[in-house]
């Protein structure tokens, strides 16, 4: 059996001037994965009428589904509704869910008056079906042509999402006959991308053809990903798992976890089965290791706070890192990092604690070390470990670096002295 | 004279499993639009033969340049070389160049011996111009045809920047015809789209025809955004400049900046500017407004640092918080955000203070308020005023919403006390 396949169309002259970064496709992308669809193609276009209409003439010819974001709100510049109602020749009416939907929104939620431009979006065309929105006042609109299925939806993130799960994806499988695509992701630390593929070219070479393997390298680590579909789940786990063995015999050292998880969580999940806790002081990273801890849910369980000591008097008096140190030798080397950790280990008490300290670009300031240089250190009351690193980047990568480098330590750090 | 466009053709499987999400192409857009070109579609693929070889077919026919992305590296998933030589009927033969930057790479900077599939990057189609890669080893190919540019480049970010910065763009500048796209945006907040609409409709029908106007709602606030393109810049700006000041007029009291800059930087220029310094107490958003701020080069001026108090302890112990108030009333309330304020004011001695507690989600723990419920308090030693704020999206939203919130109370803060 053939799997489904979909293509995206992305509406709006924002996205083709750069202003915003579409993080819709790479969320539908994923949920589709899920559900057995195969995405082949994204497409953006801008805010006009013959690009747009040429994309729906192009991506029917040979995805089954195409899924169409943006271009829905009230204003003057969003044609994708009446686009959609003359490409499927069809006369806008107005949607008594709809409509009930937007009086809701503005008398009892927003508190505000009703203007005509907001009712006008309760319209749709009268040949599709409507797909009601729970978090906005526009609705989506589901078509279908020719064996063709269409779906309009907003562009608004959480409006979007809530209408894919809801509505878009349950309608999609039912409508659809689909097989799931079954992926196995593996994450890879201390090895560059052409010396893994040496090592694991064995089992590459041996690959049955329906399973496909991507390297996909970012922040210093590659994640190792096996795609495969096929009309026997099970025996694809099984040779999934076997494929998984080999690698995890090939990779010995440099496996750092068998799922496709951020660092972050993975750290998170080794404090939390350990029921220990963590805090990070934090110079050049400006809180940025913390953020990444707690964006995610359940991180009260293993992670109490922070320093952000960003000015030379934070270290010195929040953070007792010695003021002659500093003087003597600026704040970017092995002691004051060691002398960070063992601070907000005192002051938080905490079981382990991150510090680091650095110059992520542009300006060195008066510090004698290049930028790029930084200090890590990880530890606990009994033991802390610091080691230098050095990013050549622009400050945006190096932050990015420095992090992922400072959570490897500390998980390196939990797994010899924890 | 008609602009010139330019379509980007996006490489990639871990674009279409949503492994990944694109920020190449909008910093591609962005370029792009700084030189005058016009970027009309944008299209993702996956590592497949014959859907790169449609893509490069389809875009072709619409575009003047045609910028590729990815599939360059040195794995047996990276197709795109082969398929350009094969596209533009040439022959693989080694640049000595490219050779050299490898070894370069290998041996100087990661001191590692070189496998042949690292030297094999430094083959290119004898039908292109190779593009050097200043900060890898894949080098980018250049081609024409009937003319038509295609421009081949790495898809690892800060590669890819790079080359189109000191290779790419000064080539398209040189070979184009360029007029150059002037944007002027405008960032409102405190109002819908719909209203704004409303109120700013005599600007809006009046406009010329070359002038195009967006609205790009985001996070709570919206950015107008005019574009023209034209043989007369200079008449482009007057005109821009007469239309911005009626929109000033009509939007007092919403329009917070005349350009298109994220709010953290608005804040910190205000700071800066006044030779004063913050410092934030943060629970619920956990670092990431110390993040925000720090974010930016020179943030150093104006941030001291912070205390992510996200365990009940800190707040009592390093910032003092009332551990009364807290066992009785919880720790989102007005009250712990003003003490948290105050606590953060006097341990890092900075002229203002930004402090946040609340429930991001999913989960509310045993706090007495649901989840969504934030209270942000800004202030002085002189003087803390608190705010009660709710959200009702998912974590990741109610992160950000709750950060641009606070900024927010900052900025208001600072032009009424500072």
């Amino acid at each position: 059996m053939q799997a489904a396949t979909a293509s995206i169309i992305t509406i709006g002259d924002e996205l083709l001037i750069g202003q915003v970064i579409d993080t819709n496709s790479a969320w539908i992308a994923q949920e589709l994965n899920k559900a057995g669809i195969w995405l082949t193609r994204r497409v953006a276009v801008g805010d006009v009428w013959q690009d747009i209409w040429r994309a729906l003439d192009e991506e029917k010819q040979h995805a089954d589904v195409i899924l169409i974001t943006g271009g829905l709100g009230p204003t003057a510049d969003d044609i994708t509704k009446p686009l959609l109602c003359q490409y499927f020749g069809g006369t806008l009416v107005t949607n008594a869910e709809a409509l009930e939907n937007i009086r809701h929104i503005f008398t009892t939620l927003l508190k505000r008056p009703i203007l005509d431009v907001n009712l006008k979006q309760a319209e749709v065309p009268d040949t599709c079906i409507p797909l009601q929105n729970a978090n906005g006042t526009a609705p989506g609109m589901w078509f279908e042509e020719n064996n063709k299925i269409f779906v309009s939806m907003p562009g608004v993130p959480h409006e979007m999402k809530a209408m894919m799960q809801s509505i878009v994806l349950p309608r999609l499988q039912e409508r659809l006959l689909v097989q799931p695509i079954i992926h196995r992701t593996l994450l890879v630390t201390g090895i560059g991308e052409s010396f893994l593929a040496e090592k694991i070219k064995s089992v590459e070479e041996a690959l049955p053809s329906y399973i496909r393997l991507a390297y996909l390298p970012n922040l210093g680590m590659v994640r190792l990903r096996l795609s495969a579909t096929g009309a026997n789940p099970e025996a694809i786990h099984t040779t999934l798992d076997d494929i998984t063995a080999k690698l995890r015999t090939l990779l010995q050292g440099h496996l750092i976890a068998e799922e496709d998880i951020p660092l972050e969580v993975l750290v998170g999940r080794m404090l939390a089965q350990q029921h220990k806790t963590v805090a990070t002081a934090e110079s050049c990273t400006g809180g940025y290791i913390a953020h990444l801890l707690t964006a995610h849910a359940k991180s009260s369980a293993f992670f109490s706070g922070s320093v952000v000591c960003y000015h030379r008097k934070v270290k010195e008096e929040v953070l007792q890192v010695d003021s002659k140190l500093i003087r003597d030798e600026g704040t970017v080397n092995k002691e004051v990092a060691v002398q960070m950790c063992r601070g907000v280990l005192a002051l938080l008490h905490t079981d382990y604690a991150i510090a680091v300290t650095g110059l992520m670009g542009p300006d060195a300031g008066d510090e004698p070390v290049p930028v790029g240089t930084v200090w890590i250190a990880a530890g606990s009351a009994e033991h802390i470990e610091a080691q230098e690193f050095f990013f050549r980047f622009d400050r945006r990568r190096n932050l990015e670096l420095t992090a992922v480098a400072a959570l490897n330590k500390l998980r390196q750090f939990i797994l010899q002295h924890g």
